[in-house]
Order: C-alpha cells, then structure tokens, then sequence
C-alpha cells in the first residue's frame, strides 16, 4: 500500500514480539490445557478443531489475557484456562463465521468447512462452545461466567446485526462501530477485564483493562476491514476482495460512498448489490476508497481508537508489561501499511 | 401402523394431558421469560427464535423441569428461569439440526433455514444458546451451570458423533445407544435433574431424576426413530423416510440390517450409500424393518426403556405428579401405534 507512514509512538518498528515473549512460558501452559481439553471421544472433534487452533492464528486473544495478568502481577494460575476459554470461544466463531460467509480460505490455509463441510463446522463449534462453557464452571467464578457469557451472547448478536447488513448501503458509521463493538471487541474486551477478576483487582482497574481491549478491538477490526480494500491479498491469508465481492458494509466502503456522487454512487450502488464484482470492479473499487480518502480515513479511525487502548492503560505502572501491550496496539494499527 | 399394542401401564389411553395440567401455570411463566430473554436489538433474532419457540412444539423439556419440581414439592420460582434455559439450549440445537440435516420441514411448518438461510439459523443458534448461559449464570448455581454445560458439550460430541456415523451400516446397536443417549437423552435427564438441585434434594434423588429423564428420552429418541419407517407421514409433521433418504443409521435399520442376509442386505448397502432412495425403495425398506421384525424390536427397547424411566420414580411418594409423569411416559412409548 502506498498510504503514508503515521505512528502512534516513537518506536521505529512496533512490534507484537514483546508480547508475545512476555507470556511465552504461559502460553505453552494454555497450548496445554486447549490441547487436553479439544479431545473427545468423537475423533473429528480434535481433528476438525485442531486444523483451525494449530492454523497459525497468533493467539491474539488469549494472549491479552495473559498480558493483562503480567500487567496486574498475578501470580495465579487460573488465568491459563480462562485463556483456552477465550480461544475456544474464538475458535467457535471462526468456525461458524467460515460457514455462514462461505470462506474458503483462512490464514492461508483451507478453512474446515472446505475439507469437512458445513455440518461438521457447525456442530463442532458448538462442541467448543458448550467446552467453553465446561471450563469455565470448572473455574468456579461467577463473575468470569458473567462477563464471557454476556460477551458470547453480544457477539451471537453482533454477527445477526451484520448479516442483516449485508448488501444494505444505508449502514451507517455509527452502526458499523456497534456492529464491530459487539462481534470483534466484546471478546477483547472480556479476554482482558477476566485478568483483573481473577488478580481481585480494583472495579477501575477492571474497566480500564476493558476499555484496552475493547478500543484495541475495533482499532484491529477497522484494520482488518481496511486490508481487504488493501491490493496486496497475501496480507491477511485471505483474499483480498472478499468482503466487496460478498456486500459487506465495512468502513471504507461507508466512506467512500458517503463522499462520492453520480456515476461512483451508482458504481456503489451496483456493486454492494452485487451486480459488479470482477476484479476490474474490485480495481475501481479500491480507486475510490483512495481517492476519496476513505481508506487514510479508516485507518485514522483505527488510530483513534488505538490511541484510546493505549491510553486507557495510563493507570498502571509503567513498566515492561506495559510497554508490551502498547506496543501490541502500535503494531495493529501498523498492520495495513 | 398394524403392530400390535403392547402398554405398559393400565390405563385404557395414556395421555400427556395431566403433565400439561398440572405444570400450565407454571409453564405460563416459563413462556414470559423465554419471549422476553429471546428479544433483541437486532430484529431477526427475536424474529426467526419466535419461529421455532411458537411453532408448536409440545415444550417437553422445560415441562419435564417443572413436573420434576411438582414431584419434589418444590416452592420456589427459580425453575421458571431454568425451565427457559432449558428451552433455549433445545432451539439452539433444532436450528443447527435442521441446518446439518438439511431439513425443510419440522411439525408441519417450513424451517427455519429454509425461510432465512442457513447463516441466520447458525448465528441465531449461537444466540440462543449464550443466551441460555447468560440466564444460567443470573440464576447463580454452579452446581446447575455444571449440570447443564455437561449436557451441552454431550449432546455436541452426540451431533458429531451421529454425523460420522451417517451411511455407515457398521455402527453398532450399542454405538447408537451411545449417540442418542448424548443428542437427546442427555437434556431430558439435566432437565429433571436440576429440579433436585434446585429443590435441595438429596443425590439419591437427583440422579434419580436424572435416571428417569435419561431413560425417558432414550425411549423417545426410538420412538421416533421408528416413526421414520410408519407410513403415516402426517404423525411427526415431518417427512416419513427423510432418516433413509439421508442413510441416517438408526435401530430399525441396524436390526433390519444385521436380521438380513443376500439380497436384502444388498438392498441395505444399495440404500445406506444413497442409491436406492426413491418412494418404492422405502416402501421396500419398510417392508423389511417390518418382515424382520426390526421395528416392533426397536418399540419394544423403547418400552423397556420407558419402564426403567418410570421405576426410576419408585423412590418418590406417589401421588399426582408422579402419576403424570409415569403416564407421560406412556404416552411417550404409545405414540407409534
């Protein structure tokens, strides 16, 4: 991408490997328990749920949780199966979002409703779900029930809201942003407050690392909303294109045609109906998201809401711990250039 | 159908009546909690829930909470919201049912899938079913959260396993018990279970109840397993021969199977593999689970079931609601003939 160069910090290249050397030795704890806790008697269950979970995903996630317990010095260990909660429930929605966005390509590799089908995708993501859910009882907190099963049920919702969305151009910015707040930043947001719970920190502080991960959340949504307007498709491990050809009502598509008029309203019009997908629509497509500065705008968007993560950790001690987890938003919003 | 009657109690006509009577107030504010627990911003969630949770279905499983606290005495309200959950874990696992399966039609009406799509069905499950633990957690039992994220997880692991088991005409009659007894007995027992936890009562009289829902809704599962090869399509208001078109491997067809030999067991491999599935292939399949006996078989392990689930109750006084319960068991077990 040819956008300019504008970063939060003064760092010369964020990067997500603070973090995630931060929380290694915890992680193999958590790689532990998702690995112990996928097996089932039932052999597609670890099969199916462990082509998606060993696929190369980053562990975004489970990786707040555990950064969030540095930051707070919690010297526990519940923390590491809240961690597998988090990821099983992710994992569930990606299962489920493969299905119900017919996608046959993630991170790179063939999603499992490719090689398994659409059934075993579904009732397999509802096994992690209900895993989820064992787990968490095992844990025994009210309080982390609570806040995963409120999250669970916000992004059940978020995911109708953009369903229903699909192909409607009247979509505004502000609905866009429930929708992304709901199905991408309920979850970030949980991943990180559930630290705070289980560290018997403060109601503050709890929020506090709520707000991290739900401003970190759509800041990562925005991104990812972006590079599918970016041209190069090998970015994400998906392709570029998807969400335009499929009439997703993202953000640089809200822009752009909020700022266009005559015949590029028309062209919009056409092509969230669906009648102009080729890829020299896809082509003229991201002419306009440039032209009009929908895509410099989404991710000053994106910086915006990064700028709101980082700062909301402004309340605890400086430190590594939180050094990490800042630079974690740099490098997110860093992701499209 | 011509199988003979065989009852297992004295009465002339064993009927649901009772059970319906005795829990109607009750069950009237179960229905307040699931149409306000089901609602939503987002308007297709409330929308296509209501679909499914008005369309008539007889609210056996809730019910079987409520009658299972009758029996105990008990005088609280938290079976109200509980009763709901249990609804709700049941919708959720109809709309991903009816997803896998394909299915068009379901008592009577068009599915939900059919109406909506299948991406809706899957999203809207997923609410469902967060909403369900959301209620579970307000209610605060860990005891019944683990009761009911258990049977969640089982009846997930039942699904996968019944979907691996399609157009295998090896599964065994043992296997299948497995399969159904996680799909669909494992909610009829947490059902009645938590009745006991909720009323305080003792383990003995927990997994009591929790004998009786398992074997009553091994005994249903059968019963409609058989209903599958009547010739009377109107009785479930779902297609006859939709299990044999699929090469669904259930009891009638496993005894049939394993009963035969030659030609016929050439015509089970033919028709389990899909190739032979049009109406005078099932006309002829009927012909078999009838000559070898495989259906009236598959009635009479639901009757022995269903008489398990009904001396279960033996350790409760007798009285109304243990007679409406043994009866709803009766009931359950004469609905083929």
């Amino acid at each position: 991408m040819s956008a300019t160069i504008h970063r939060i910090g003064a760092r010369p290249e964020p990067s997500l490997e603070p973090m995630i050397k931060m929380v290694a030795a915890d992680m193999n704890l958590v790689n532990s328990v998702i690995l112990d806790r996928m097996q089932s008697d039932v052999p597609l269950i670890p099969e199916l749920a462990g082509h998606l979970i060993a696929g190369g995903g980053k562990r975004m996630r489970p990786m707040l949780t555990l950064a969030s317990a540095k930051l707070l010095d919690y010297s526990g260990n519940r923390h590491h199966k809240l961690a597998a909660v988090v990821e099983f429930i992710h994992t569930a929605t990606l299962l489920h979002d493969d299905v119900v966005d017919g996608s046959d390509l993630r991170r790179g590799k063939r999603t499992a409703n490719i090689i398994w089908g659409n059934p075993a995708s579904v009732l397999v993501g509802d096994f992690l779900f209900s895993r989820s859910f064992e787990l968490m009882v095992e844990d025994g907190s009210l309080k982390v029930l609570k806040i995963l099963s409120n999250a669970s049920a916000v992004i059940a919702e978020g995911e109708v809201n953009q369903l229903t969305s699909v192909r409607r151009l009247d979509l505004t910015e502000e609905r866009y942003l429930d929708i992304i707040g709901a199905k991408t930043a309920a979850l970030f947001a949980a991943a990180c407050r559930i630290a705070a719970v289980v560290a018997e920190r403060s109601e503050t502080e709890e929020m506090a690392l709520d707000a991290y991960g739900r401003n970190l959340g759509i800041a990562f949504q925005l991104i990812d909303d972006a590079i599918d307007y970016a041209s190069d498709a090998a970015t994400m491990g998906k392709d570029a294109g998807d969400d335009f050809r499929e009439g997703k009502m993202t953000l640089p598509v809200i822009l752009a045609y909020a700022r266009s008029e005559g015949e590029d309203r028309h062209f919009w019009r056409e092509a969230i109906a669906g009648r102009k997908i080729t890829d020299a629509d896809f082509a003229h497509a991201i002419e306009l998201v440039r032209s009009t500065r929908a895509l410099d705008d989404t991710l000053a968007r994106a910086r915006h809401f990064g700028q709101r993560a980082i700062d909301a950790l402004g309340i605890f001690p400086a430190g590594d711990a939180r050094d990490a987890m800042v630079q974690a938003v740099e490098f997110a919003v860093a992701r499209a250039y």
